[in-house]
Formats: structure tokens, C-alpha cells, sequence
């Protein structure tokens, strides 16, 4: 798609009439008095939350934001593979694939040795290293990313919309109340409504407001880090250049004009540059210099000498100093084991040089890890020591993002005196290409989180890293698929059998073994936490995947449990049984490794992270592991 | 995507809530006065057209409709890889490709020997040849089609919307009459402004109003063919069976039963089913045997024993009589050569059995077709003799489709004691596959359609038919894109250059020489036709694909118009050069058969059907292509 080209529009670009690229915004009257879950701001943490719940009719959520109106312009734009697989999740991949710009290819430049005053081409690599994704490295916009979680919020059964214009003003928790113990004030912002204050009582508050976050403030946390003293700018400009490699990501390293880094951007025109401005004092804040956009294009154009850059319109702009900084936890629970009921998440517990393409993405997975955690323990699935996992993983993974961050911010702040060198940037982009693709997130035992005890069943599933999705030919309608597309954000787990070599048809088989205890054994995770009514895949969610190719099984001759009655007619559902897709390269039990003699169980948190894998016959592990943090139906 | 579990709900099922699944539906107030273009008719056919002239907001369509409302359930429902590839056109694809069913093979089922009474499977097919087009045979509810193309009309530049509730009452044509020819009557249905009379003026009409037509009877054209005597009922159900191919295209021949087509349909439960009812008197409408849905149920219980079926709920149903009929031209021209200002499209023009799964796609070809050709004509672009290629065009290719259709119905009706044979059914389909996917499409040499005299430049794109897709590397951001997929909807031709062998970087190559004469030269086809200020790509869009792997071109050595300039800024558009994607199985011109030493060029009309193919340095012959029916800006 191409767009932006007589000057930068915010909203989707298919709508023909700016004025018109917008859907109503924000939800009308106040925010209701008494809410299961309250969410502090709208940015890409609060959303993804929001949207997580907007599929639970049963809680009740509301989400507010300071900021009187929807984001349109600037901030993040780099979308990580994972995010994109997160997206698939919640059903707006394709329209994200569609309308971003892909990052393909990066190339590094450094000072021309023959004329140290002009840059030269010193490398180009390939972004993503093969088959690491089914889902490429794009850039958007992050106001679109808004967009489409406020689409799916708003289309979603809880039909939520953000509260515009609230300012919180206190956070309180009533230790000795059971039910709703935090109390919010809010106070309105907007115009017709200035200076009301609104009361919310919440069972749980989750604040993503941001790096000067109210609610971390009042739970008592604070961030803490370090700064690199150095004032970065960054623009989103309709440019005319020579510059040849302005529609591939680069990494430029001029001799006297400093670093910067070229993002392409949405419609093939927009591109997004950050260029290295002044050094700054020790403790000094980038807005005492006083920067001008002015300023940005005079730098962008030092360092890129000697091509042009003939800046026609900035869409957005801003100054900060590099700096990255980090909670200590992400949540209020105590010292003693208590139960959090005050989370923070996102740019409020974490925050990252941007240029690595990270702040927005990890701020998303945060989320993501906390809202199945939430929901489950709100509709009595799970006991709430659940949520003490939250702050528990994902502090520890942004603690290993802001160390990489770090020595990347580094890396391309040294000044060439001190002795740059491009080939080991380059070389070190290559080699934390997992770490920027969101890939390389792995959560340490715990609760959740198995040893992997039995990892050599399924080498290429990483106990504690996300699915790593490959091709499969669905047995009822042979329609090739993406296995990893089965796991939707709805909250419910995914338990992949991957069968071994045997027969599935005959009477005897592992699978139907399997299939017998799931279905009918008291102590079934499958069944045991169902409520009356409820489908049989309500929380868990079984698929299998045979070895043979889907021509040589008979679907009427498969296990019952597999071709299971829901709904309130009883229809059966035909999409829980997968083939490997035999033609060479697309076999998933030789891409990942999978024990072909004994197959195995994968099972996937709601998050898509694997929980742990386990022998076909583990019945009894297989149950033990739910009995750690379930709750049975009363 | 699964939906419809609990019953069948129209409208777009990422949207929780029913009742808010349809945005506000129609037009406000009265149709227009005068307008440009009048469509009669809110089908596939009329909405096609609707959606290509909304582009242009210098043209003023009206498209009116007999019903009260948009379309919520049943008529077609199969969509044809061609067909997806136009959806790709107009914006849509990613869309219908997430919603619908993949047609992946087809099962064929017949008497069992051993038994009779008893269907058992013959054979199991692949539905579409592997790289027949980029694009999968799907099958999606009529009113979604719909409702994507009445969102690409609200959203475009002339945010076009249907008026409904008029029924046409006259048309008629004033010689005279220079500028707006046609006057229309329309009678008001809706009940606040029941009878109330609307008179528009138009250049032209466009009669989409169905098989019985009021527009075609107005300029006295009759619909020609037979009938089998033979009547077919079709449901779309929610049900539970243990025929095992329930979810697989599946063509069934009992030996008590007669036929039956299983069309499996999207959301993973609902499924179309084809019966075949009652043997008709000659002349005999079917309505006269009082079929109901019970009736049609019995008769595929009929068909499918031994297997059971249980109907929970039928989402729609109907009977008909297969019949083949035919215009014998789509146009009001005289046979003096007079230019046509009236035109029928779609089932006005041509009505088939609904079993091959072509009407729908069929009928929007007819008015992809014609759109452009209006656009160009009421734009100045082109000489009103075009249009006279519409009817030619269209009604050989519609004639070509019944003669399939009649056959394909003949041998599905064939009771069993004439000897009917599965297999030669099958050998049919698998042979007809083109014809079905909608890719056997190709026109006659015309005024538009060369006759292939360079036809061995570039085997694989054959003159007449539609431009065969293949993957490509575009040069400017290493993005692995589909090639045909830079031709939209926007009534713009497309000059693909394919390189020969040589380095086009250096002076006197023969891209180089192309683009000189492009771009630069009188007798110019891409500045000829120009008016002031539009884009230089505004008439004919020029893309060049080299043999080099991309890395191997310089873009900063690469002809100047090939980066042109555009917009109000004056813009670079980055994305009119490619290169072939070199890895084995994916380069353009091994795969279409393109000749490496002379590289050729392969022009596009609008509709995306091969003009003509002329050898890089055929300037002349290229100018005079288009001097046979463009118009030079005044």
C-alpha cells in the first residue's frame, strides 16, 4: 500500500477522507463505580490488556487515559515477530501485514575510508534470520496498533472503550476489604467536564501509564538506572534524499556528525530518522537544550553527508536522552507471599533506549502475560497465587532487555575516536537478532513453568519460549494451516499431542489412550475445571498431530474425542486433528525435532509460552501440573 | 476463524453483538438528477462497478437497488482464485481469505458396488493445480462479498453508498440528447416514501437488475437457452451427520437419490447443500411442485445413506431449475456501429446452474471490465468506441462458460441406468479446473487485445488472459511481494518491463533506452495522455523486473525514470523496480517462461488482462497501441 504521499494522515489509510479515518472515540459518562479490573492508560500495555478481557463479558473492565483524545501520530513503531504472532492471536494480523512497512534487510554504513567525511556502505544483512517466525518484522505507526485493539475491543463481547480525560489523582488499598480492596480517584480533564473527580473501587488495578506512572508511584515502587548522557532526536519526515538505502533500515556511523538510525516507514514514503544530537551533563534533562526540529535536520544531514536530505514535512518529533531503567517488581504484592492486587506494566516498570525496536513490543507481552492470569482467576478458573507469576517472569525479562539495550545504546553512541567499529555492530545485530524478533523470551521454572524434564520429545519447543508455530494440513478440510493459529487470545490453554508413529485408528492406540483419559478420567484437566454448560474445550484446548499424511486417515475412523459435539446443537467441530504436511521442509515433527518413535504433549500457557511437554501416557503429571494453581468447578 | 456454532448470524462475525454487525445501511435522501452512471442493481455484478467508479470522485455514479436492504444470507457463495485476485485489487483479499473456506480437494462418492443403496468414495482430487494462480478457491456467504465492496465504496473518494427501495419503471433513450442521454424512472418501495417517482438523467446505464432484468427489457434485449427440466434445491444448514466428507467439497451420485454437492462454507459448521428434487414437465416452473425445506432434506437423507444427517437449522434454502440462458450482445449499440450507453451485466445478461460455482464470478468479471472502460471514457482519457469492446468481450466469454455449464449440469443430472460414469466426471473436473478457477478467461484480438505477434517474449503471459501472477524482490526495500499485485483497482494501465541480461546501469542499456523514450519522447504513452499536474504514472504505470539478484543493482545507478517524482512534494516513489526472487522455483522468468536475452514488455490493461507483448524497443508499435482509442489531453 502506498500513502502519505501529498503529506502524513493519521488513521487508516483505506479511508479515502481524513476526517472520516476515525471511529467514534472514547466511551461516553463515567466511569462505573465499581469494576473487577481497572486499567491506568491507553498505550499498547493498556490495550492489549483491555483487549485481553474485552473477551469476557463475566468481568468487568473499564480502561482510562489520561489524555483527552486517541494517540495519532508518533511515539513507537517497530512491531517485533512475536508481537505480530500476538496480533495473529487476536485476529488483526493480516490487516497489520497489509498496511506496515517490512523490514527485509539492514545496512550499515560507516565513514568512507578514502574520504573519512562521507558515509560508505560497509554492510547489508538479511533482518530476520529464516524460519525463526511465520511472521515478518514490520513498522507501523503505534497509533494504528491503538486502532486495531480499540476495533477488537469495541467489536468484542464486552464492548469496552477507553475513558478519555482522567487523571488519577489517588490510589488506595483497604486491606481489610475482600472484595474490591483498591480505590481509584479520578479527576476529568476534559473541557466540559474539568475538575469532577470520579471514585472507582476495583478488585485489581493495572497501571500502564507510562514511565512517570501514577500508580507505581502510590504502590511505593520506583525505577531505577542509569543514563547515558546523550540527547538522541527523532522524526517522521516526507523526505526527498540520494541517499539510496532510505527505504531499508540502516545504521549509519558518520565520522564528525555522530550515529543515526534510518527506520522506513507505512506507505512507502513516511520514514522515521533518529539522529544523535548533544552530549549532555551529568543528570542533565534533554529539555534544557532547548532542540529544534531545525536542529534534528541539521544533524540528520551532517551524518549523511554526502547524500541530501531535503526534509518536505515533519508528521512528528521529540528529543530524549538515552536511558534505561527498571522496577524492582511489577506488582504490590508483599515480602510475606500476599497477593498482588496492584500490577504495573510496561514503560511504568521498564523503560529502553527506543531505537532498538523493543520498548513498545515487550510492553505488549507484558500485558499479554497478565491478562489470561487475571481473567482465569476472576472467573474461578485458577487460585490467585497465579498472579504472583507475573511480576516474577516478566521482571526478569525486561531486566535481560535493558542489559542488551544498554550495550546496543552504547555501542552505537562511542564516538569513532574511541575506536568504532562498525563490523562488530554488525556482527552483534546479527547475533541478538532473537532478542529484537521478541523470540528469544524464555521464562525460568516456577510454577507455570516446567524443567523440561522431557524437552527431548519435542527438541525445537523450548520449554518456557513462546510456540514456535510451522505448517500442518488440517485432516477435516486438508487446508494447509499454521499450527500456532490455533492458540487465540481467548484465554484457554492448548494441549498439542503431537502422535507417535503407531496407527491412530485401531483400537489400543497412544492417541486414543490419551483421548480416553481426557475425556472420561475424573482426573482430566480437560474436564475437571468445566462448569455446567460449558463446551468441552472450554479451558483446555486439545489438538493432535499425526505423522501421516492426511490422505491415509480415515476421519470417521478417528477417536471420538476428537471430533467433539459443541454449541447448542451439539455440531461437531472438525478442526482438532492436524497432519503433518509431508513435502520436504514442511514436515513439523522434522522441523521441531519431535520424537518420532514416542511423540509428546505440548502444552501452551494462554500466552502462547509452552508450559511444559510430557510423555503421551503422563497422565498423572499432566494432571498434577493444572492441580498447582486450578480451581475445580464448584 | 470458527462462528456460527449456536446458528447462523449475517454480517461480519469478528463483530460479538448481532444487531451491530451491519454499519448504517443506504443512502439518505434522493438519488441525484443527473449522474454520469446509473447501476441498476446492488448484486455482485453492480457493486463491482460501484466499487471501480467510486475511485474516481470526478465522476458522479449512482447505484440503486429494487430491495428494501442490503443482503443478509444465501445465493452464491463460490469465489474463484481469479475473482480473489481482483479482491486483491480492490483492497479486500487479506479479508476474504482470514472469513472464508478453502475449497483444498474435491472427494467424488458413488453407488457401492457391493451395495447400492450405499454411497462410497470413488476419488479425492485436488481442487485447484499447483500455481494456477497466487490466489485459493474459496467459498464465503454472497453478502459478505457485499458488504467488502459497500465498504470500499463508503470509504473511498466519492463515498458512495446504495439507495434502495427503487424500482425501475422506464428508461428511455433520447437521441437527441447529447450529454445525458438515458433518462430513468424510479418508483419509491420503502414505506415513507412509498410510489414516489425519481427521474435521473444519466450518460450511461448500467443494468445489473438480474436474470429478469428491467434494463435489458427497456433496450429490448431477450435472454436465449434451455432448460433441463430439472429441479435442484439448495440449503444452508447447521447439522450433524457422520458423512466423513462433510467438510470437504464432495460430489455425491446415488443410485436411488440422484446428485448431490456438498460446499462446505465458512466458520467451520455451516454447509452448503445441492439436491437434486424433482424431474420437470418441459416448460414447467418449478414453483409448481411446492417444494419445501423438509422436502429438500429428505432428499440429501436420501442421497447420503447410509450416512445420517440431522438438520438443526437452515440458515437459508431454495429450489430451482437448472437452465442456461444467454443475451445475445450486452449492450444497446445499433448494428451501425453507433456507440452503446446502455449496458447489462451478470445474471441480466446470462443465468447458469449455480453448481459450477461461476455465476457470481462471472458477473463481477463483467463489470470489472466495464468499469475501466467508463471511467476512461467520462474521464477523456479514451474515445467512446471503447466501450463498444465491452459486449464483444463479454458476451464470447459468457457464451464459452454456458457451453461448460450445460455439459457439467448434463453429467450430474445422468441417471444411473443411462450409464452414468464417476470417473468420467472426475477426468471432467479435474480438466475444467481453469475453467472454474476462472483463468481460462481470454479475449479475442480486438482493438484491445494484440494478436501475440511477440507471444514468445513472455510465453507464460499469454495475450488475452489475465496477468499470471509470480513472486519478485522489489528493489527499492528488499520486500518479497507479488508482482501482479501492483495492479489495483484504480483504472491504470501497467507497462511491465522485463529486462534482458544486461547491466542496466550503464549508459545505452535497453531499459535504459526504454525509459528514455518513456519518458522523455512525444509519441510517449505514459506523457502523452497527461494532463497538467497529474503523476507521471496517472495513465500508464511502468514497473521493470531485472534478472540481477536485487543486491546486485545499485538504486542510486538506476535510470532516473524509474524513481520518479511525485505528489505535491515531489516525492520519490521507491517501488517501480524488481528484481526476480532467485531462489530455485521462484524466479519470474523461469516460471513464465520470459526470454532472457530479450527481455519484453508486457502491458496490462486496467482489468489486469495482457494487452499485448512488445519487444523492449517496439516504441512505435507501443505508441500506436494506445492512438487506437486514447484521447490526448486538450
Amino acid at each position: 500500500m502506498q500513502f502519505h504521499l501529498n503529506g502524513f494522515e493519521p488513521g487508516d489509510p483505506d479511508v479515502s477522507a481524513p476526517a472520516e479515518r476515525f471511529p467514534v472515540s472514547g466511551a461516553a459518562g463515567s466511569v462505573p463505580e465499581e469494576v473487577d479490573v481497572l486499567i491506568v492508560g491507553c498505550g499498547p500495555a493498556g490495550l492489549t490488556l483491555a483487549a485481553q478481557l474485552s473477551a469476557f463479558p463475566d468481568i468487568r473492565t473499564a480502561i482510562v487515559e489520561q489524555k483527552p483524545d486517541r494517540l495519532y501520530r508518533g511515539q513507537a513503531d517497530g512491531i517485533a515477530c512475536r508481537t505480530m504472532e500476538m496480533f495473529e492471536a487476536f485476529g488483526f494480523s493480516e490487516r497489520v501485514l497489509r498496511e506496515s512497512y517490512w523490514v527485509n534487510e539492514t545496512t550499515f554504513w560507516k565513514p568512507d575510508a578514502a574520504n573519512p567525511d562521507h558515509i560508505a556502505r560497509s554492510g547489508r544483512v538479511q533482518d530476520v534470520e529464516d524460519g525463526l517466525s511465520e511472521m515478518p518484522h514490520v513498522i507501523l505507526n503505534q497509533a494504528r496498533v491503538h486502532d486495531f485493539y480499540l476495533d477488537v475491543m469495541r467489536k468484542s463481547p464486552a464492548r469496552m472503550q477507553p475513558y478519555y480525560g482522567r487523571r488519577l489523582t489517588d490510589l488506595r488499598i483497604a486491606e481489610d476489604e475482600v472484595s474490591h480492596p483498591v480505590t481509584v480517584m479520578l479527576e476529568r480533564t476534559g473541557t466540559s467536564h474539568e475538575g469532577k473527580v470520579e471514585t472507582v473501587r476495583a478488585r485489581y488495578v493495572v497501571g500502564c501509564d507510562g514511565a512517570r506512572s501514577s500508580v507505581r508511584r502510590s504502590i511505593g515502587l520506583t525505577l531505577e538506572g542509569d543514563s547515558a548522557n546523550q540527547a538522541w532526536g527523532v522524526m517522521d519526515v516526507l523526505a526527498v534524499t540520494d541517499f539510496p538505502d532510505i527505504r531499508l533500515k540502516s545504521v549509519i556511523q558518520s565520522s564528525a556528525g555522530g550515529s543515526m538510525i534510518i527506520i522506513p516507514r507505512e506507505g512507502g514514503y513516511l520514514v522515521r530518522i533518529y539522529v544523535e544530537m548533544d552530549k549532555l551533563a551529568e543528570g542533565e534533562r534533554v529539555a534544557n537544550r532547548s532542540l529544534t526540529s531545525d536542529d534534528l535536520i541539521a544533524a540528520a544531514r551532517r551524518v549523511l553527508s554526502p547524500y541530501t536530505l531535503e526534509v518536505k514535512e515533519i508528521a512528528w518529533w521529540s528529543v530524549y536522552e538515552i536511558g534505561q531503567r527498571l522496577s524492582g517488581r511489577f506488582d504490590n504484592a508483599g515480602e510475606g507471599g500476599t497477593i498482588p492486587n496492584v500490577f504495573i506494566a510496561g514503560d511504568a516498570c521498564h523503560t529502553h533506549s527506543p531505537k532498538a525496536g523493543q520498548g513498545m513490543n515487550v510492553s505488549m507481552q507484558d500485558t499479554f502475560n497478565l491478562g489470561w492470569k487475571l481473567a482465569a482467576v476472576l472467573r474461578g478458573q485458577a487460585t490467585p497465587e497465579l498472579l504472583r507469576t507475573y511480576s516474577a517472569e516478566r521482571q526478569a525479562i525486561a531486566k535481560e532487555l535493558i542489559d542488551f539495550d544498554r550495550e546496543w545504546a552504547k555501542m552505537l553512541s562511542i564516538s569513532k575516536k574511541s575506536g568504532f567499529d562498525p563490523a562488530e555492530t554488525e556482527r552483534y545485530f546479527v547475533r541478538h537478532g532473537r532478542y529484537t524478533a521478541g523470540t528469544a523470551t524464555q521464562y525460568r521454572p516456577s510454577l507455570l513453568t516446567g524443567k523440561g524434564a522431557y524437552q527431548e520429545l519435542a527438541k525445537g519447543f523450548t520449554v518456557g519460549t513462546r510456540f514456535h508455530s510451522a505448517p500442518v494440513i488440517r485432516l477435516g478440510d486438508a487446508k494447509p494451516v499454521h499450527l500456532g493459529h490455533v492458540a487465540r487470545a481467548d484465554g484457554r490453554w492448548r494441549l498439542i499431542a503431537f502422535a507417535d508413529a503407531g496407527d491412530p485408528m485401531v483400537t489400543g492406540s497412544r492417541i486414543g489412550a490419551l483421548c480416553d483419559f481426557l475425556g472420561a478420567d475424573a482426573s482430566s484437566p480437560v474436564t475437571r475445571y468445566l462448569r455446567t454448560g460449558e463446551d468441552i474445550d472450554a479451558i483446555v484446548d486439545v489438538r493432535v498431530v499425526f505423522q501421516q499424511a492426511h490422505r491415509d486417515l480415515a476421519f470417521e475412523r478417528m477417536p471420538a474425542f476428537l471430533k467433539p459435539r459443541k454449541g447448542r446443537y451439539g455440531l461437531i467441530d472438525y478442526e482438532k486433528m492436524f497432519c503433518a504436511d509431508r513435502r520436504p521442509g514442511h514436515d513439523i515433527f522434522d522441523l521441531r525435532g519431535i520424537d518420532r518413535s514416542k511423540g509428546g504433549i505440548v502444552l501452551l500457557r494462554p500466552d502462547q509460552y509452552v508450559a511444559d511437554i510430557f510423555p503421551l501416557d503422563a497422565y498423572g503429571a499432566l494432571s498434577a501440573y493444572f492441580e498447582r494453581f486450578m480451581s475445580r468447578a464448584d
